[in-house]
């Protein structure tokens, strides 16, 4: 497999059209997962990926590795557990109305399974390339555990590793971790992070000054320095005109230089939600396909924008 | 309860997401009414409220209380009477075509119930104060003289009263009424009166010259001097770009000054009905918790706002 | 035309599935009428057919004329009038739970228009046989005068009359009514008639003594003998054993004799509205196409059963 | 309020129509749980009742809320608390496939209090009669000690205590778990019942030999002898003839004779789940309504057979 | 008849609000077709029109016929024919993502039917007015022939004859065929053409140099040379800003000058499917209805608006 | 791969509910296929399964090799192809109502794969089985030969096979076919087939006389002395009491003796469509499993059951 990644599948409850959640006694499900949307996306675009996680044994525990196999993403490295099928609640945003999340993920399987329990080896074994993100470690000090683990056996066996930052304050804050230590002893065996300068400040413990470019800039920099392993770093930068109207642009940081796409306006936002792992397909398609930092860019950029309607 | 509105419960049916009334053949069901939807939202901002009405004894009566009680409405107070349910029919608006409504309230239970058969010492005695639209007077002789003696009533008993004076012309004209007469004797004991000048200019059977602001400043002195009792006039000014876009402000007079909004450029309307009733609901709950005028028209403003999307 | 019917067009709304009414807040919408039930039976049979009937001028009275033209049922003689949309709302019964139907008929334009407005030779111009219910008279004084007057223009053009019983107290009873009178002067117009021993106990202000088959055969007698017009007299018998479990049967009396088909059992009843209509439908197909009483009962029969599932 | 009940309200979602659960990515919502629906069903045949229980602060608890109060459940003593809605997802059985539920509840919020918190004097102040069913102290410790408070309080007040077995082999042996000493401190402050030999059998830790009838009396003869206060033991017996086909009676004992309805066949079965709750509200109306213990044998089985349609 | 048309209906299949195609699995179904549509909107404005086509005779063919009778079109000249119904699949776009459409016409019905069983004199015998478009012949030889030879027949009994250009590569590429020739044939007994310099272009084998309105007027003057009996060239110029928001005008060109509207912004831009359908109808009513092309212009941007919320 | 089927994907469409097909504009989709069904089935069990067949390259194409992969039945070796999408479209039956099947699935890219293109050496490499079914060969000349093709290849290669028959008169009657030539071909290198008597008598030429199990016994024995490699028949008999009762019974054949079930009774009968596809899982998972031929009649009786439902 071109891709494989690791991370808790979902499912994503929501409203039918632009209703209030539970305005109406319906709910429309969907597959999701941060990593889950990666391995999806790249299977769209023609990459063999598979997923490693864990489900319930149970209806909701099929549903999600299904909607994971009708987009061709192999899940045979998806193992039942104890545990029950995360959950999460959404109402789409509208006009000023800010979409909003009510997380119900609390005693998953995934985070359930005792970090001793995946075997890297054997899970790596048929993979090209692993893909993590930092919402596993956010989980508990057991999939903190896990992923580390995860991010050192691919890097044991020369496998490239990709990060995502996803940082997710709500679910650090749930119990008492250190996020910084944790993503530190990841990061490290990344050659692609996606993350802009707040991610990075995270990880360096300190803080970069400036605006914009310049500080976006700084912290490549910086990172680089910090991580050696490390090759390419990815971001967007989004401008929020109104509800219905943002502004993106996508930046790639090489050891080399820097690609900066132009802006481009995103009307009637339909869904902002899996808009990063959009991008994290992109720029991966892009340079799996041979592509420069520019070709990542401009490829991770057109994605987000899709994503978005 | 903290505030107490009399009026018709409606049911509001509506086409699925954006199709035309009955282009395929399904409905949507909503409960409305405009002081339902006032003491609706009070009741979602934490207040106790509760209505004074009357539904048939069928499932479609039933369903209208059974909405208004799932908001925490209390419902004690509205009874069963000889009629119909009030109904209406609309198709949301995109793009060039306006919402359109089909109103079919028509011999409902509500206007149907003889004035004399409303007690209001006893349906006023747990509250403490009173809201009214100028849609119950509008509806025909009983249901205006109905709500002339709740007026009186409420006054008597030294309630506050909240007026909106929503002006339904199709309502007026459909019978051989007289607005300004019935309204003349219900806007005398308001403290709180929602609407501009035109609702001035009804009542006091004078135009007002000029525009905007002068416009509204000499009707709100016009009508301070005619209505002893009234301490607060708000409303809102609404300017459509087009039909996904409309600039929005909100105003409220007091006795010894007013507040005026910024604008607020709304995209993407989604659902303008209503919107006047959440501007009450806004206005009513910063009054209620100590705010001043400004805070008032802020609050109001806003609600109006998050109605629209 | 090989068929006009003059009647109401009504709108149906019934609740998804096997739900109560507004359980859920959606609806879905039929479009209804014993007689628009009847013209559009026929026409999907292959008849011409065509409705004089009246509508508002609004989205739900365009929205009834549509549904029975998309059955091939010419709606040019359905006029406008004031007034609104005749709607009721039903729960299909499950198990031990009957079905219920709440009416909201009252005031529709077709039962508004003034007797005299409906032009009864232009009407009939074009026909070549009229159809006529028990339901039309029912609605008021209006339309009882509206039915007597078609019932004779038909007869003085030669045209053959039928006429569909379907007694509804509930809508006698709503005013200050006289069914005997009424009917009494629209049945002796009548060539065929659907009814059973009640309605012709009903017309002659007399009972049936008497079992079953008996009682039938003496009220036929009877009626053949006071309306020397009438040649047929169908009428199905239900024996209902559960609400999921009936048996029917179908009688047509001709004036030489009858005919009876065996009963059927019906099981997992999906729907029993309409089924009275759809026997009407049935016995005037048979009998257009030249069949005798036999084939009118077997195939009013046959209609019937399918119209249950 | 007449009848107060302390019980977990949950969100049951099952798929629509007759599918099998996320066939198709769609939810039907209900708000459900035991209790709640007690006194949901003895509002809507005009009691006044409440609930005290406990849901998130979250969008998926005012849902449930909201849903009660639709019905006119007076939710004044829900409160807010931390951890989850509790969830269940089900399956509606159709021929041979039986119906199949997979409980998501650990964790939720009503479970999560402390058992503390609850103050029974004041919770109880406004009531008439407390509901309690043994799925509560099933939940697990926390909850058992509450339920044993509960009906402690209610005892030392005076007020009625009725008291379903509602035994779920699944939730008590999810934990370590002692039902029958748990139990054994609720039944003895109960005055009804609703259980059969089972539940008694485990109460007492002894079989009751014999059949049917036999097997029920005696176990009704032994519950009276040890539980002074039990003036009512009410049960139903199923005799399942295939999916689609169930008979149902019910039994009512009281201290000097018992009443035993007749057998009735359902057909064509809708949904099982919430019968058992029907039974209770009928039993508790009846008997509330001052009928005897026949009537209330007829008033419970008679629910019941509508609950399932 | 005021107009008939000659064309095939088709079945439009999209997914339900704004998903992708079969993301979740169901349809929606709309009847449609360029020469369906255009009768139908001249219906609703009033007119009486028919269509001239054929159907599968099964329930497929049965629903495309249902659906314009439900608009009032008459569907006499519909025959059925072997062969399939000819379906179309669409996802809306959104924000960034164009609409798409997967055709599946091939074998249908309409396009098997051979030329020759059409019998243009007694299709014709009922009608003041026919209307064809370029997709007919892109269908094939046989729906080619059809298409000239009704022109032909029109053109012979002096019926007026409207021609709408409807250029579909994609069409005319999938056999060996002379798009040329065949408009060729066609467009010389045409009163009115909707078509723009590209559909002139085409024709006459030559292309107009110059931008905009000179373009226009420079193509409309060779149409006018090379075919003298047109009266009338239509054409609507369209800007696209974005997704969301199009710039819209319209042209009409007469033998003796030319109208060119206003341009109109349509924002939240909903289907922009069938908006050259409804420009036709909006010129083809003007100008029945006395206009000149002026009125013709505006009243066929007027619809083009509105088909586009 | 435990088992590999070669057939067609298609589209199964129907209307929501028990509508008729089109009654509202509405269709649920589901993905279909005999032997598509066929290694579902298998997959969910537990085996690991594969299709080869045959898409277009569009979003109709991608959603049936979605739905399929959903079940965890690898698609690698679906390849895309010129032609459409195979669509059928379907009302269930309710009461006395039959299920209508309204097939469309002409010009299927499936049927358009010229036979040479399948290269089976590649395509049966990783299979440890091939299912095959009559319906594959009814499609037209090329599938035919395509189908015998594949049996000889695996046949030549030792892996068993397995054949539904499957006859459908509509398919064959479609073309000047030679349907027991064409099955002739394919049958002797089948281990295992799916057929009663009726299947036999086709492919021997020949009537078996007499009644259930002594017809099914003599044709049986004439088949496996026809068919040397011929191990396994299975079939079922079923006997319709009413559209909602079924008896159903199975009976498998070995060389050297038979198993037959009781009958089973069926009531309350959802969907039969699929019904002789469930009955091959079962019997083809049981004998893999190791069962006799009782286990798998057993075993196909209650999968065949559990379909209905
Ligand atoms: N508190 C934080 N500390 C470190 N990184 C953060 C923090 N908040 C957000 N980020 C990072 O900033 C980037 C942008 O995140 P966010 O603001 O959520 O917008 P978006 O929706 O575009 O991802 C992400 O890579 C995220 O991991
Ligand atoms: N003909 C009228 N006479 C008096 N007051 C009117 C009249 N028409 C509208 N109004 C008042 O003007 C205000 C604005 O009404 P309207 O134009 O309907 O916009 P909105 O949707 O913002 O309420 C309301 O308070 C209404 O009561
Ligand atoms: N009170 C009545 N007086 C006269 N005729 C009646 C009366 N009630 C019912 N009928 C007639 O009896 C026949 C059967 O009606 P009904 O009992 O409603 O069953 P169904 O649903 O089979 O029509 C109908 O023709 C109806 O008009
Ligand atoms: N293992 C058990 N121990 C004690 N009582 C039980 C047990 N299982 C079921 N019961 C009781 O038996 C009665 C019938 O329960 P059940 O078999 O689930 O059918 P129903 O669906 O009719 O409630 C209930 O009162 C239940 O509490
Ligand atoms: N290749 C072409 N040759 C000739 N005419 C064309 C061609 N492509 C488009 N047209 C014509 O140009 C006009 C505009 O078509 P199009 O670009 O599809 O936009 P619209 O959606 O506004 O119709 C139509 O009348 C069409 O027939
Ligand atoms: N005309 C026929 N010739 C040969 N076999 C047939 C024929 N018709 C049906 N069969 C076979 O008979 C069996 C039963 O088919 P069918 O009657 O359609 O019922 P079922 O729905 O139970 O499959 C199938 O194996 C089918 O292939």
């Amino acid at each position: 497999m071109s891709f494989v990644a690791f991370g808790e599948i979902m499912l994503r409850m929501s409203p039918p059209g632009r209703e209030l959640l539970l305005q109406t006694p319906k709910l429309d499900v969907w597959v999701a997962g941060a990593e889950a949307n990666v391995v999806t996306g790249l299977a769209r675009l023609g990459h063999s990926t598979g997923l490693i996680g864990a489900v319930p044994d149970n209806d909701l525990g099929r549903a999600g590795v299904a909607g994971l196999r009708a987009h061709g993403v192999d899940c045979s490295l998806v193992r039942t557990a104890a545990g029950r099928m995360g959950l999460y609640f959404v109402t789409s945003g509208a006009g000023l109305r800010a979409t909003d999340v009510v997380y119900d993920r609390a005693g998953s399987s995934f985070a359930s399974v005792p970090p001793g329990e995946w075997d890297w080896d054997a899970l790596l074994g048929g993979a090209d390339r692993l893909h993590l993100s930092g919402i596993t470690p956010a989980l508990g000090p057991g999939p903190g555990e896990a992923a580390i683990a995860a991010a050192e056996a691919a890097s044991a066996r020369g496998l490239p590793v990709s990060f995502d930052g996803n940082y997710r304050a709500r679910l650090w804050e749930a119990w008492d971790s250190d996020p910084r230590g944790v993503l530190g002893r990841i990061v490290p065996h990344a050659d692609i992070m996606f993350g802009n300068h707040r991610d990075i400040a995270l990880l360096l413990g300190r803080e970069f000054a400036g605006d914009g470019e310049d500080r976006r800039s700084a912290a490549a920099e910086a990172a680089f320095e910090a991580f050696p392993k490390l090759q390419i770093i990815a971001s967007t930068a989004r401008h929020v005109e109104d509800a219905d109207r943002h502004r993106l642009s996508a930046r790639v940081d090489g050891r080399d230089g820097h690609a900066q796409t132009e802006e481009v306006t995103i009307a009637g936002i339909v869904d902002r939600i899996g808009a990063g792992d959009a991008f994290a397909v992109g720029v991966l398609h892009a340079l799996r396909r041979g592509g420069d930092i520019a070709a990542a860019a401009q490829t991770g950029l057109a994605l987000t924008c899709l994503k978005h309607s």
